[in-house]
C-alpha cells in the first residue's frame, strides 16, 4: 500500500473515533475516499435495521451523477447484496468492479447465473458505480461503499482496493461505536423524560386530593424554573445543569408530604385550628421522610424540606434565616407563595396578580430572599406581552 | 516508520475502538508496546480526575521491575509532569529518555535547573524507565507511558519513538471514547435506580393512606418478579429485559389509583356497601388516567388496568377472559391476591400461608391463569428453606 494511503487511513481513523454522529462519520469517510483515490463521486448503502434493507445514506461528488439520498434502497435478497453475503454466490468478498462483472458475463453469460449477472450490471450502472467495497462487522454486511470513475480515467489498482477495504472496516467500527453512543444518549433522554413525567403524574395525583390546589405543582415548577433562569443570567449558579434538574424535581415534589395530611384537614373550608395547622406544617418533613433514602436527592431534599422557611427566620420547619436557606428552597418558597396568593384558598379568595406582586415587593428581604425576589420581579413584575415571551424563552432554555 | 509498526498501529487502533473499558484498553496498549518495541516492561501514569494527580494504572513486563499499581502517584507539579506541560520548562513534547536527561545534566548541571533535572533523573530511575512518552488530548496531558530497557539493550530510535507517539495519541482517543461510554452507562444505571426508588417511595407513601396495606406494594413487586422469573425459565418471555422492567414498574404502581378513593372508604373497618365497592373498583382505571400520557408505559398501563381481571372473565374493569388478559396483569393479579389473602384486611383476618396456597391451587384456571398459578406454586408451593434460597436467586437474577 502506498505510504500516503497509510497516512490518510491513520488520520481518518483518529478523527473517526471522536465523531459520534453516523451521518458526520459517513461524510468524513466519503470525503477521504474522494480525496485519496481521486474519484468523481462516491456513496454508501447502509443497512437500516428498522427497514431491514439497505438505503443510500450519502452520495458525494463534485461532478457527474448524484444519487438521491434516502429514496434509493436495495433489498437484502438483491444480487448486489447476495454477491457479498451468499456463500453459494460469492466470488470474492473484497470488492466488486464493473470490469469484473464484464468478465463474469463473458464467462457465465450462458449459464443459469446469467440473470443475476445482468442484474448486478444493471445495479452498478444505475449508480454509475465502477467499484463496490463491502463493509463487514464480523459476518454481517453493514454497508457497501460505491465509487464512480477515477478522475484520471484508469481502472482501480490493488493498492487502492486494499486501502478502501481497510477504510471500510475502520468505518464500520466507528459507526458501531457512534451507534452505541447515540443509543445510550437516546436512552438517557427517554429515561429522563419518563422519570419527570412519572414524578409529575404522581405529584399531580397527590395534589388532586387537595381540592384547592389544582395545577399548583405545575405552576410552581414553571415559576421556579423561570426565577432560576433569571438568577443564573446575573450570577452563574454553580453546577447549573444539576441545579436546574434538582430544582425541577424538588418543585414537582415540594408538597409530596401532604399525602400524610388527612383529607379532612386539607379540604377544610374554614380557618384551621392551631392543632390542624401544626399537622399541615409537618408536610415538608413528611416529604423528606418519603424521599430521603434516594441517594441522588440531597439537593432535592433541601428544596422539599425548606420551602416554607422565611428569609427573616419566621418560617418552618427549621427557622433558617438569610443565607442559611438553600437557594433551591428560597426559589420554590417564592414560587409557592405567589401561586398560593393568586389562587382561591379555603379561607380567602385569590389576590389579583398586581396585588400579589406588590406583596412580594413588600416582603423582599423579610419573607423572601432579596436576590430571588429581584429575579421574580424582573420576570413577572411588569405584566406585558414582551415579558411573557421572554419568560417563555427562559423556560425553553432550562427545559 | 517501519512497515511492521504501521500494521501494529492499525490493528491496535481497530481493536481499541470496540473496547469500552479503560483498564482493558490500557492493557492492550501496553501489550502492543512490549511486543512491538520489545521492551522488558512498560507502564502508564494516567491523570485521575478525582484525585487531581497522576497514578500508575498498569505496569506490565515479563521480567524485571514491577511497579505496584495504584499506590504510586505523581503530583501535577512534579518535574516529570512539568517537563511536558510547563511551557517554560519544555525541551521537547515528544518524548523524554534517560539518555536525554544525562545530556541535560551535562549541559545544565550548574544552572538553577539542576534540581529539576536531578528529580527527573530520580523519577525515571525509580520506575526503571528508559523512555517516557506523553499522551495529550488537545492541550491536556492525559497520561505518560513509560518503557523499560529494550531486550536487545540498544537505545530507542526515531522510528520507535514515532510509533510510540502515534500509539499514545490513539490510546488517548480510545480512552476518551471508553470514558464517555462508561460515563453514559453509569448515568443510565444511576437514573434507572433513581427512577425505581422514586416511584417506589411515592407508591409507598400513597399506600400509607390505606392503613391495611403496609408493605403491600413491595411484597407484590417481589412476588411478581419471582413468578415472572419462573415462567421465563420454562418458556422464554418475549423481550424479557423490557418485560421485567415494565413488570416492576407496573407492580409498584398497580394500586396508584387508590389515591382517588376517599380515605373513609379505604379505611372502613366493616364490609363495604355496593356503592362503596363500585368506587373502590374504579382504582385500576384511575391509575390508568394518572399514568396514561407517559409514552413508554403502554405495557405498564396494561398491568395497572387489568390486575383485577380473572381468568374466567369474572373480574374488572373489562371482564377480560383467558388469553385476553395480558401476562403482566395476570402475574400482578396473582401476587396481589396472595398478599391480600395473607395479610389482615378490614373485614377478615389473614389466612395462613398454607391456606392461601391451597386457595390458589383451587382457583388455577378460574381466577388465575394456569401458567401463572403453576409458576407461583413452583416458587412458593412448598414451604422450605431451599425454596426460599431459590426464590432469592431468582429475585437477584431479575433485579
Amino acid at each position: 500500500m502506498k505510504i500516503s494511503y497509510r497516512y490518510d487511513l491513520e488520520k481518518t481513523a483518529r478523527q473517526m473515533i471522536l465523531i459520534h454522529r453516523a451521518d458526520t462519520l459517513i461524510k468524513l469517510i466519503l470525503r477521504t475516499i474522494i480525496k485519496s483515490v481521486k474519484v468523481r463521486h462516491a456513496g454508501v448503502f447502509i443497512y437500516d435495521n428498522s427497514r431491514d434493507e439497505y438505503v443510500v445514506k450519502v452520495s458525494r461528488g463534485h461532478s457527474g451523477f448524484k444519487v438521491p439520498v434516502g429514496f434509493v434502497k436495495i433489498k437484502k435478497d438483491s444480487p448486489l447484496i447476495r454477491y457479498f453475503t451468499d456463500a453459494k454466490l460469492s466470488f470474492s468478498k473484497e470488492a466488486l468492479s464493473l470490469d469484473q462483472i464484464k468478465r463474469l458475463r463473458a464467462k457465465f453469460g450462458k449459464t443459469p447465473l446469467k440473470k443475476t449477472i445482468e442484474e448486478l450490471y444493471f445495479n452498478l450502472s444505475f449508480y454509475k458505480a465502477k467499484l463496490c467495497i463491502p463493509a463487514f462487522f464480523r459476518n454481517d454486511l453493514i454497508g457497501i461503499f460505491f465509487l464512480g470513475d477515477k478522475k484520471n480515467g484508469r481502472a482501480f489498482n490493488r493498492n487502492e482496493i486494499g486501502f478502501l477495504s481497510v477504510l471500510a472496516s475502520d468505518a464500520v467500527m466507528a459507526l458501531k461505536n457512534a451507534g452505541l453512543i447515540e443509543e445510550l444518549n437516546n436512552q438517557l433522554a427517554i429515561n429522563n423524560r419518563m422519570f419527570l413525567q412519572t414524578v409529575s403524574a404522581l405529584a399531580s395525583s397527590i395534589e388532586a386530593k387537595d381540592r384547592y390546589t389544582s395545577g399548583h405543582t405545575e405552576r410552581v415548577t414553571e415559576f421556579s424554573l423561570v426565577i432560576a433562569g433569571r438568577i443564573n443570567k446575573h450570577r452563574k449558579i454553580k453546577d447549573w445543569a444539576k441545579f436546574i434538574k434538582d430544582l425541577r424535581i424538588a418543585a414537582l415534589l415540594h408538597d409530596i408530604g401532604k399525602i400524610g395530611v388527612p383529607e379532612a384537614i386539607l379540604n377544610k373550608p374554614a380557618a384551621l385550628t392551631p392543632e390542624e395547622r401544626a399537622i399541615i406544617e409537618k408536610h415538608p418533613l413528611i416529604g423528606v421522610n418519603i424521599l430521603n433514602h434516594i441517594a441522588e436527592f440531597s439537593n432535592v431534599l433541601a428544596g422539599v424540606k425548606h420551602h416554607h422557611e422565611r428569609y427573616n427566620g419566621g418560617g418552618y420547619p427549621s427557622q433558617l434565616k438569610g443565607k442559611q436557606i438553600p437557594l433551591i428552597a428560597s426559589i420554590i418558597a417564592l414560587a409557592d407563595a405567589y401561586d398560593a396568593m393568586t389562587t382561591d384558598r379555603p379561607y380567602r379568595s385569590a389576590l389579583s396578580r398586581e396585588a400579589a406582586i406588590k406583596e412580594i415587593q413588600e416582603n423582599r428581604g423579610r419573607q423572601f430572599a432579596p436576590s430571588v425576589a429581584d429575579a421574580f420581579l424582573e420576570a413577572y413584575g411588569q405584566i406585558d406581552k414582551e415579558k411573557e415571551k421572554e419568560n417563555g424563552r427562559v423556560m425553553a432554555s432550562v427545559s
